[in-house]
């Protein structure tokens, strides 16, 4: 009999056409569309454990999930096989053993999304599958300053979703990037964890900088108050990625 | 009674749900989607005439239409009167009145095509719908090399799909620019005017030159031939974008 291996997946997914990552019964979802490929290659039905869940329209550049199999073929050429059979809009990017305990959920990781904005007098057609346009012209000064005050550890109450299960709204975030290149604005946010649309109400209240509805500083008032009210509107999920997950292997 | 006045629309479209640009009975086109947008804001039936007829699935950031009208509407509100009534993968980026005798097609024009390459080992799925994923490595400055040989005027009947109804296959070709960003290759190139699939098949020229299936030196051995078989394969539409159009108003 063959030994049980764990084996880790680097996924890649356009969520545009996906009710989110998480499978729900009856709907398209990435993690479905996975759990279905690896039981045709492997001939066992599977349910992979993943890094994140993200939500629907939500793309993702290098979520993880694991899956334990017996079958006699190399960790490596896995991606290949699975890539053969997933849709087109979903490619795994790598595949690896790891240890029979890895859970990529129950590991301290740093995770990056990306929020892209395309700020210019009329939609680009080019790229409102992937970007949330906005035609105000944006202060991008105002916006970085306003962003300082959500760094590190805060009750992040006002930049949660109703709906969360979170046992906590304590979380911590590292850094938040502003850049612009031309129509081009991107908020790059990295933390240890994110509430539910926690990154697309950051950015929702940060465009409210920007243009001038909310002043920088107000950002601290709206923080303290914990009351999701108070911040701004939560930004449309196609211009949200999951960029990256750092962890220790 | 109100003056007829001629209106120039810059137009921008994501191709890749389209049977190209050109009307055709019974196909969904961005002409045809054009023509019954006008006509339903000016209530007149509409054929407009455009600068460049792109393939099925080739983008366009900056294609002309011109049609004439009298209604009385301020020339650059019809930009935002169209969009309101046009899909959200075609955007009028501007409206503007111009002389009655304006043609798009009968002036000297300069375009600029950028096709994109994805280039790493897997697809990005964020990037399949706008450029051509190849896993081949490539040799850039080759195939800069290669684009030498096709700068100037020369006759393209090698890089022109069959097909082609033009009486002349002598074109110009002003600059190719190859770069580099991580995967991601631009090949942008400028010219007075291009035949049925050349720029496609360049890329797909280039792209045998970056693979090492032909040196940089056999491209002036392809141009001098005047035979499509002996250039690379035509490089799929969806890579293929229209950047930009000069004219003399």
């Amino acid at each position: 009999m063959a030994d049980t291996k764990r084996i880790l997946l680097v996924v890649a997914y356009d969520g545009s056409d996906y009710h989110g990552w998480q499978a729900q019964e009856g709907k398209k979802t990435i993690e479905g569309e996975l759990n279905s490929a690896i039981e045709k290659l492997t001939g066992n039905k599977t349910e992979v454990i993943s890094a994140s869940r993200t939500d629907a329209g939500v793309h993702g550049l290098c979520n993880l999930a694991v899956f334990d199999t017996d079958m006699n073929i190399e960790p490596s050429n896995i991606s290949r096989a699975l890539n053969s059979i997933l849709p087109s809009d979903i490619v795994v990017r790598r595949s690896l053993e790891v240890d029979a305990d890895f859970h990529p959920r129950k590991r301290k990781t740093s995770k990056t999304y990306r929020y892209k904005i395309d700020n210019e007098s009329y939609p680009d057609p080019l790229k409102t599958r992937y970007a949330w346009f906005v035609s105000y012209e944006l202060d991008i000064d105002k916006m970085r300053q306003a962003a300082g005050y959500l760094l590190g550890e805060h009750d992040f109450s006002s930049f949660c979703a109703a709906g969360s299960t979170a046992q906590t709204h304590v979380r911590s975030i590292d850094s938040i990037e502003i850049t612009k290149n031309g129509p081009d604005i991107c908020i790059d946010v990295t933390g240890g964890g994110f509430l539910y649309n926690m990154v697309r109400i950051i950015t929702g209240t940060l465009v409210d900088v920007g243009r001038g509805r909310i002043e920088p500083e107000n950002v601290k008032d709206i923080l303290e108050a914990r009351d999701r009210t108070k911040a701004g509107l939560t930004a449309p999920p196609q211009g949200l990625t999951l960029m990256n997950i750092e962890w220790d292997m």
